[in-house]
């Protein structure tokens, strides 16, 4: 017996149906705006208008001109032929924005100057478009027990992916190109930057 | 031919599927917390915190402990006993607290105290509550060209409604009184208060 698949449990609308799956995106989804405006930082509330462009940060980053906007790329490619732009635009908004926005928030609500979020930017949207491609990867290669979704699924929904328009070989140096260079970026820190670097770095080491 | 039908359209899932219908709803949900960010009264900006407790306020009436919470009892309610507490639970959280919230927050970006926003409070949910009662009266009486669904439709699909638990002539004089009492607790205001009155009024008059 696998122990995988003893932890996998059938999705919320499988369990309450779709319109209360439904109902619990659009919750999920408000209540993350409202836990943001309690946002702390070691028990002392934050400036206002640093959590008000955290707020943007992230709407910004889900919304219409990010991860929903790229999924629903997503979804209107499904049946289109493959094409690399629209695999860029497919990744860099519905995988590396948030991703993006995630490694931002932290420098914005620290006050970051400019220059630090451009580098930060760089680093983001480097990793979540290099972390993409690897899972697309790691869907052909990995075994089932170690990725948590059946091995080369995405193939046999005929999905768009790097691996599937330039190989894998080409994909991957694609991904660590992508990952040095965001590397690359963070020189202007640090050992602050460590975190990230070694972040970085475990992308390409992961299996799973 | 009856110009009430040429302007009904298809919904969205319906023309782009639901897939793509129900992204739409995270998407404009999502950027409605960014288009809060950057609100602005006569071009000026306003107040960050301001700002921040008008999101905190629309964040809480849309979520699980407000419209959603009561979109979901809604439809945990559709095949069980009519009963009046959940119908007022119902209506209190899916109609109630966004109209709620909608009177608050123009106090709330002008700074009023709590005094003025508590006042606030009673008129919006006694006017959401009527407001929804009338709703339900007129989908029973209303002529199907007036209203913009089919006469009688919430009964056709045996929903809870104040009138079916009531009957219309009890569910009339609540609606009644519950604008009266809205009104009458806007006393501490002058003029500055007259469309609030007026849309009070304007409730017990509707016929569509």
């Amino acid at each position: 017996m696998n122990i995988f698949w003893e932890i996998l449990k059938p999705t919320n609308h499988k369990v309450f149906g779709e319109a209360i799956a439904i109902l619990a995106g659009d919750a999920l989804l408000t209540e993350s705006f409202l836990m943001m405006t309690g946002t702390t930082s070691n028990g002392k509330k934050l400036k206002p208008t640093y959590l008000m462009n955290a707020i943007i940060e992230i709407a910004s980053a889900a919304g219409a001109c990010g991860m929903v906007g790229g999924q629903v790329q997503d979804i209107l490619s499904e049946s289109s032929e493959p094409d690399i732009n629209t695999l860029y635009f497919i990744h860099l908004h519905k995988t590396a924005a948030l991703i993006k926005a995630s490694v931002r928030i932290g420098a914005i609500l620290a006050g970051a100057r400019r220059n630090k979020l451009k580098v930060l930017t760089r680093y983001g949207e480097n990793i979540g478009l290099a972390f993409q491609i690897i899972d697309d990867i790691l869907d052909i290669e990995g075994k089932t027990e170690e990725l948590g979704k059946s091995a080369g699924s995405d193939i046999k929904k005929n999905k768009m992916t790097y691996p599937s328009l330039i190989g894998i070989e080409e994909s991957r140096k694609k991904a660590q190109d992508l990952v040095y260079e965001g590397v690359d970026a963070l020189r202007i820190f640090s050992f602050e930057a460590d975190p990230l670097r070694e972040i970085a770095r475990y992308l390409l080491k992961r299996r799973t």
